[in-house]
Parts: structure tokens; sequence; C-alpha cells
């Protein structure tokens, strides 16, 4: 009998599902509809699983017929308990205890940080998956995900792989939204993008349309060789180069992978970013390299369809769940 | 039958040899020689066999008595190899392999870094080891190690815990000895302490007589409450602060460890670091307490106790050295 995985992936915006099959991971189909906004401590529950019913339904499917159900989250998770979500307005939440009420018991549950999540599905769906591998992701904010001995390195508190907030700049007048000075995502997030491109272009010239002004401008803009486009993309590779020297003398991954919508700028980034590596790294670490992600906006359901299919199977050994 | 352990910290300038009671990993006896100059590709290996057969022979004990030899070095490792030992002249050797010619097959060997053992060794030592630790080690240079999930983090080419050359200021002209620029080393490290207090003192008063600087008389004086000398430390608090601000959003530990020589400046450096690192932190990793390690000198000797005694233990269960 075929076993299916459900994946989820719960955003500030949107909330993914998809269908996998149990065994090869592969996705059968997936929905997607608006994060809803209010009681989200109880609606976010009720609307998943009303909208899982109806998926499950659809391709003639019962709850027996599911093992286990991955859910992706926008903030620290540690071991399935969140103590904050500012995107979500969740605090101290077993999401793990929360959704069990909602599906039949045997249906194993596993939540993690979608970013940890997007490293484990990039990780997993590789030929050879790494032991040891490190996940950016650019987009609004910066996030990241390390994966250790083949498993998501949650931390103590759930901020394992917090990358967007290491200190990779001395202090400025401007604080992050964490509350923080210095931290990568200043750099290297959107709104860090947007703003630097906007400081240079008061003095300097610019292919830019600056009323149209967005991240894919500026690099449409650098790959035709516009000079202040390229000083913006030079600094975001840098600031990447200079963090990833850094996760390489403390997690000294196999491999670093560039995911989130800003990596769509694909080899002409991770051209940029290697340059600079190779200049920053320590020892004899210049020779990780740098890949870009592959499952694009399923990150998400994929690393949580694999994580709750790794949890399975470490069960099925120790037998406790 | 009582059964023991040999521990052995080879330094680049001693070697010191330990022997434990393999269930309690207490330290029974140690001694401690000069390293050997010349031929150390084989000499350190000969010594050390020699030395080992009489401290067992000291204490009227066969080598059926031993089981296990854990050896820490001054350099990265990986899986017992090591690429590269400037301390030691050592180039791509199997530190295993090579210590087991000289053993009887039914001693196990582990060899990992100095300071990871450092790190599990002072986690182990605690009544309740932590899960997740970051030792950071201040001498001459800075080292450090990373625990997660109670083992020693190597990382995919023995950097895992390099802390020391994590790059934590803006690029000056001064490069560190591992031939890069901005590490924590070039701060928190003896010649840097020494270095910052001269240039000081040039322009300022102090109470430290500059014909007898060190690094004890640069904490003295603050103690005492010399203005130059608290500037002094409080610049290497500050930057051990950021590094574990950035270890804290990577690595996301239980603990931060101090250790080494300049840790003995005890309470008044950890309260320094804590001060500063209650701004450096990230959302609500400020908590994370820093704490003095308690081994000392015998750091290396009791990981390295620790880490054979372990896979010792792992080997039994899995039935594989």
């Amino acid at each position: 009998m075929k076993q299916y995985i459900l994946g989820v992936d719960i955003g500030g915006t949107n909330i993914k599902i998809g269908i996998f099959d149990s065994e090869s991971i592969e996705l059968i189909d997936k929905i997607e509809f608006k994060t809803p906004k209010r009681d989200q401590d109880q609606s976010i529950f009720l609307n998943l699983k009303s909208e899982i019913d109806q998926l499950i339904k659809n391709h003639k499917l019962v709850y027996e017929d599911v093992i286990g159900l991955g859910v992706a989250v926008p903030c620290p998770v540690k071991n399935g308990y969140v103590f904050s979500c500012p995107n979500l307005v969740w605090t101290n939440m077993d999401i793990v205890k929360e959704l069990q009420k909602s599906f039949p018991s045997n249906i194993k549950i596993s939540v993690s940080n979608d970013a940890s999540l997007a490293a484990l599905g990039e990780n997993e769906s590789l030929d050879m998956p790494y032991k040891n591998a490190v996940l950016i992701t650019l987009g609004t904010g910066v996030g990241g995900g390390v994966i250790i001995n083949g498993n998501i390195h949650e931390g103590s508190m759930g901020y394992g792989g917090e990358i967007g907030h290491i200190r990779v700049f001395d202090e400025n007048e401007i604080t992050c939204g964490c509350g923080s000075k210095g931290c990568l995502e200043q750099i290297c997030g959107t709104h860090g993008i947007l703003e630097y491109t906007q400081k240079l272009a008061k003095n300097s010239k610019t292919s830019i349309d600056m009323n149209r002004l967005s991240v894919k401008s500026v690099f449409d803009a650098a790959k035709d060789g516009d000079n202040l486009a390229n000083k913006v993309i030079d600094r975001v590779a840098k600031y990447l180069a200079i963090s990833a020297s850094i996760l390489a003398m403390i997690v000294d991954p196999e491999v670093f992978i560039i995911g989130g919508g800003v990596s769509r700028a694909g080899s002409f980034l991770i051209d940029k970013i290697e340059k600079h590596y190779k200049s920053e790294a320590r020892f004899s670490s210049g020779h990780i390299p740098f890949m870009l992600a592959k499952t694009g906006n399923d990150a998400g359901i994929i690393g949580a369809a694999y994580l709750v299919s790794q949890q399975i199977k470490k069960s099925e050994k120790t037998d406790a769940w």
C-alpha cells in the first residue's frame, strides 16, 4: 500500500501544502492559500486542517494513507516548540502538540524552522547528500540553515543557523529589525540592497530606473555592466563571503548553498561570492564550493516532508517517537 | 579487573601523558617531557611509546590493562587525519594509523584537536554535561571547540571550532598568523593584548611597568582600576562578546566556557565579557551563560581520555571501531 507524507510551509503571507510519496519524497500535488490574519493562534490550525481534508479527498485518499506531517514555520523552533514568532503572533506554543489535536495519532508530526528545512530539503534532494552543509537564503530577510551529520542543527533555543543576524560589520547608526546592529541581513536583505543603491545613486550615474527600483533591476543592471549596480552587488557578495568564512571556521561545511528569491540572480551572484570568498577564507577552507539552491519556492514543503520522513525512519529504529 | 585509559597532549613545547581510570576518567598520574624538535614525523611517536612504556611500568601495569589511548594535537584533525600541523612539521599524516603501529591492537586510539578536546573534557567533567557547548581558549593564540549533541564537531576538514580565526573586525593593515585579516586572535591573543597596551601607553598614563609588560600585568592593573589597562581588557571582552553573539546565531550553545592561560583572570574577565555580551546578543540569546574552564593545564589529556572512552562505548554498541 502506497503511503503519503504532507509537507506544510506556514509563511507570514501564504501557507503551502504539498502531498508527497513517503518513499521517494516526490511532490505529487500542492496547494497554496492566504495565511489567516486574525486569531492566528487557532485559525491557522483550523484552516490547515480543512485544506488538508480537502487535499487528501481530492486525491481519493483517507488519513490512514498518510504517515507523516512536516511543518515549516518562519521562526526559531526547538523540538517543535516556538518561544516567539513575530510574523505570526505565536508565543510559547508547542506546535506539534497543537497540531496533533487535529490529526489522527497515526500521523507523525514534525516542525522546524523554514530556512533550516530548506537546508535539509536542498541537501536531501541531492544524489549524494552532504554530511555538513550550510544554506543561506536571500530574500526580504536573510535566513539560513545548518546541517550537521545530516540533521538540522536547531541549537539550544532554536537559533541554530540564524545566519542573517551574525554581526559582520562594525556598528553604525542603523538598527536591524532584530534590535541589534551590524547584521548580515542589513547589507544582504532586500531593504539593505535597495537602500545602498539609493545612497550611491545620489552621487553617481546609473542605468537603473530609480522610479522602478527593485533588487532584480539592480542585478539586471549589474549584468549589463552598470558600475553602480556592480558596486552594490559586490558589497552583497563580499559580506556573504565574509559570513561564509566565519561559518567555515565554526561549522566547516562541505558546501554553501545559496537560496531565496535573490538567488535567482544565478551564477552571476555565485561567481561574485566565490571571488570574494577566495580572499576571505582562512587556512585551507577556500575550496568549499558555493551552489545555487534548486528547490525554489517549494523548499519549505520539501524540507518539511524530508524532516518527518527522517524522524519516522529514526523512530522505527529506536521504537520511540 | 580495573582498566585504564591514557590521555596524551602533544604540544609544540611539551608532551603530557596522563593515566586515567577507564570508568571514572579520574586522573591517576601524569608525566610531562619536551617535544622532540628533530625528525618530528617519527621521533614524537618513538618518544611517546618509550615514555608510556615507563609510565605503565611505574604503575605495575601491562598493556593488557590499557583499553584506550586518546591524543590531543595542536592542529585541525579530521577522523584522526592531519592535513597540516605548522607547530609540528606534520603533513598529510594519519595519526591514528601511525600510533597503532607502536601499540597492541587491543588499545583503541582516538585523536582530535587540542582545543576541541579541551571543550569535550570541560563539558564531560561537569555533573550534567551540556548537549551543545562552546569553549574559547585564550592564550598565545585563541582556540576553540564546539560540542554538538555531546560530541566534538570536527567539520568536513577539521576546522570546526577554529574560533580564533573568525573575522570580527574590519580589515586593517596587520595580517594574522593565519594569513588573513580581522581575526579574533589578533585582538584577544597575547600578542594583540600586549601590542594594543603598548600603542595606548604611547599617549596615555598607566600604572603598568612597561618594561615588564605581560598579559598578567595588564589584568592586574585593570583590577586595580588603571584606566588604560581597563580599556585594553574592555576591547578583549567586547570582541569575545561579539564572537559569542555570532556563535549564538550559528551553534546556539547552552554555555560558553572560557579557558586557556588568560582565563586565569577569572571572574573579572567573565563579568566584563558578560556585560558586553548582553548588548551584542541577538534576539533572546542574551541569557547564555559564560563560565570559567576548570581543568586548567590538564584540559588536553582529560579531553583525550574522554574522547577515547566515548568512542569505546559507541563501538561497544555498534560493534565497530
